[in-house]
């Protein structure tokens, strides 16, 4: 017998949708196109002054280990973060992370064994699945809609899949990569079934701030009588737009599940230390203004596609309430073949749109080949630009015989 | 059934011994007791100005995340880092990790699945158990022992524990917690049993230039024919007495295995940035001058601690050849209570030593319980110190008659 194999879950990690695009892009862009990015949530915001000030006035010479729990600053700089959203959190609630990423890899390891169960909202955000693959939990997908407006479907649909196996309840709001967030009901309603059925639920919510038209994103920490049930997985990437610092950072009041999950940080000794006092500083000393600002800015663009895209015709794009990603549904494409085209046969001007196809965002097979992902990051006027492209776009694709 | 419970996996994590110490040496401190801490791997040394700088000259306004892969100036760097130990490589063939931990972690989830077995001789870093533990794998250790200077077995002691379930032997040289840099021999000999039995060969390597007497570590890298087998983990931790920086690599030949380690990185989306750049101006720029210093003062560090503490009756340390630790037997005396005593009973002019059991670096139940590790990451004078107090505490401790 041959050991030397890849493991299982090696084979079964999923490989990114994005991935498979990326030689097209490379391939159109030596070709001299300009392919302007919709597939990526990088956003092109600032990273705050107070980040870039407090890492150059670092005072150590020698960078050495950081706590395994987080450096002081940071955690307390996250404790006064989350009292302004009158969530009260004592030091001892909070793990700094190597970004959301472990902490969501943390959480489902404490929480879960190999075979165990996570139900997950799809669409999701594709690394969920590679996460959970990760830490040997299997993701039973339980299915939103473009016609609902990706809202969740009656409770009775969620619970029929708790089974004997099923740990933990996943979801993110605002959401990636609808840009739902979820009421204050819907979110008591998922955390009155982790209650009823005794589950973990597992918040993810590095879009706290972004949410628009004056909603407010409810905290799964704002649930009554949930503390052994909540963790919140949180990150300083889109808040303070810093995705490279990667500090982010798991929160729950379960002591026994916290000192779990302390055991899995000491095993990695600690989170990079000089980005944690990047973020302990913006964390503390960011103004308002900046994501006033930040909010105004992705309002703005969130208009420009909510509405250049419901312009055309067969397409449907819920309106995104928070996070800076839309949605769109469009009528009988191909969207794996769309976008792949879009990088291979259509240009205007020398320019084309790069978006990612919504079955990246599903485990159910069949599901999201109509639908596209769109992250809003970019100016207003290149967002203009990218929405006049793919308007010609979709209307061409949908002309070549071949895609009849 | 209730299913709010910590997973298996978490259960099973090892908690650290130095953890449980840790409230005797606070205690001890807030009694005005001097601690000088022999308990952990932290140098003291600079990290080089090279690295400081480029972080401060980082011209990007947006820290935005990097490849999955890694920056590539911090990849190149590698390439060329390897490329002075007559090591090519290329760039595929290096994936940046959050350090040596997730190498490590990256590494035992692609080669093996929950139940699988990984070959480590014992002693080992502690870290190691938590890091299979969390990729589901069971550690099988071997013994290797203080009086044969925790060189390799025969052959036989390591083959008979190969089974179907073994996936990987992994091991560290030079090496923590020994100190022991294994002859190019006995690195061959785990390399041919890797082959004849079809097994990766994980070789952590963060103490590549710390060898001392003018030894040379082999690297797995060198072994010729191993490509599919080999690989190595990385850490700039120790190397750039950078351990909070969190920058390490994976390294391997094997196409397929490398594949799937990237498919685990994007998971995780990159490592950290603003790290990664300074990272690769060490690896760039950092002049051999830099290791030649650190060498030497190391080397006379390690003597200061090996010569003081053969001195002590009933007290054996085999000479340390590299890394910056010592392990000691010290006979008839349990290191376990001794090591606490250290903090709550002992002190002479108003300072103790904190030392690390041994027993956190065994698994195989009742070893190591005479043993102590030593990290020599201070200056001379107070290691000098240090020694006087370990002296003096073990002739204190066995002439109590509570330990005799």
């Amino acid at each position: 017998m041959n050991k030397l194999t890849i493991s299982q879950r090696g084979v079964h990690m999923p490989a990114s949708a994005m991935r498979k695009l990326a030689p097209f892009a490379d391939e159109a862009k030596a070709c001299g196109i300009d392919v302007i990015h919709l597939n990526i949530g990088q956003p092109d915001i600032e990273t705050p002054p107070e980040f870039w000030e407090a890492v150059s006035k670092f005072p150590e010479q020698t960078l050495a280990y950081g706590p395994s729990a987080g450096r002081s600053e940071c955690i307390d700089g996250m404790v006064e973060y989350y009292a302004r959203f009158d969530i009260p959190l004592t030091a001892n609630q909070i793990i700094i992370t190597t970004a959301g990423s472990e902490a969501l890899l943390f959480a489902l390891m404490a929480c879960g064994d190999a075979g165990d169960e996570v139900i997950i909202p799809e669409p999701f955000y594709s690394n969920y699945a590679g996460l959970a693959t990760m830490a040997g939990l299997h993701v039973v997908p339980f299915t939103t809609f473009a016609q609902d407006d990706y809202r969740l479907p009656p409770r009775e649909a969620i619970e029929r899949l708790v089974g004997e196996r099923t740990r933990v309840i996943l979801y993110s709001s605002p959401g990636n990569p609808t840009g739902v967030v979820y009421t204050p009901e819907e979110v008591a309603m998922l955390g009155d079934i982790a209650r009823t059925h005794r589950l973990y639920l597992l918040s993810d919510e590095p879009y706290r701030e972004l949410s628009y038209d004056g909603q407010i994103a409810t905290s799964a920490l704002h649930l009554p009588g949930m503390e052994e049930h909540v963790i919140v997985l949180d990150s300083i990437s889109k808040r303070f737009s810093a995705c490279g610092a990667r500090i982010g950072c798991v929160v729950s009041r379960n002591a026994a599940l916290m000192e779990t999950i302390m055991k899995l940080a000491m095993a990695r000794l600690s989170a990079p230390v000089l980005e944690q006092i990047g973020a302990a500083a913006c964390l503390v000393n960011t103004p308002t203004s900046y994501f006033e600002e930040m909010r105004e800015e992705y309002t703005r663009r969130r208009d420009i596609v909510y509405e250049r895209l419901n312009q055309i015709e067969g397409v449907y794009c819920p309106k995104p309430a928070g996070a800076f990603y839309a949605m769109a549904k469009i009528e009988g494409v191909d969207t794996e073949d769309f976008a792949r085209w879009l990088l291979t046969d259509f240009q205007h001007a020398g320019q084309t749109v790069m978006v990612a196809p919504g079955s990246g965002f599903y485990t159910t097979p069949g599901l999201g080949h109509e639908e596209i992902r769109i992250a809003y990051v970019l100016e207003t006027e290149v967002l203009s630009r990218a929405m006049d492209l793919l308007t010609m776009a979709i209307r061409r694709y949908r002309s070549e015989p071949a895609n009849q």
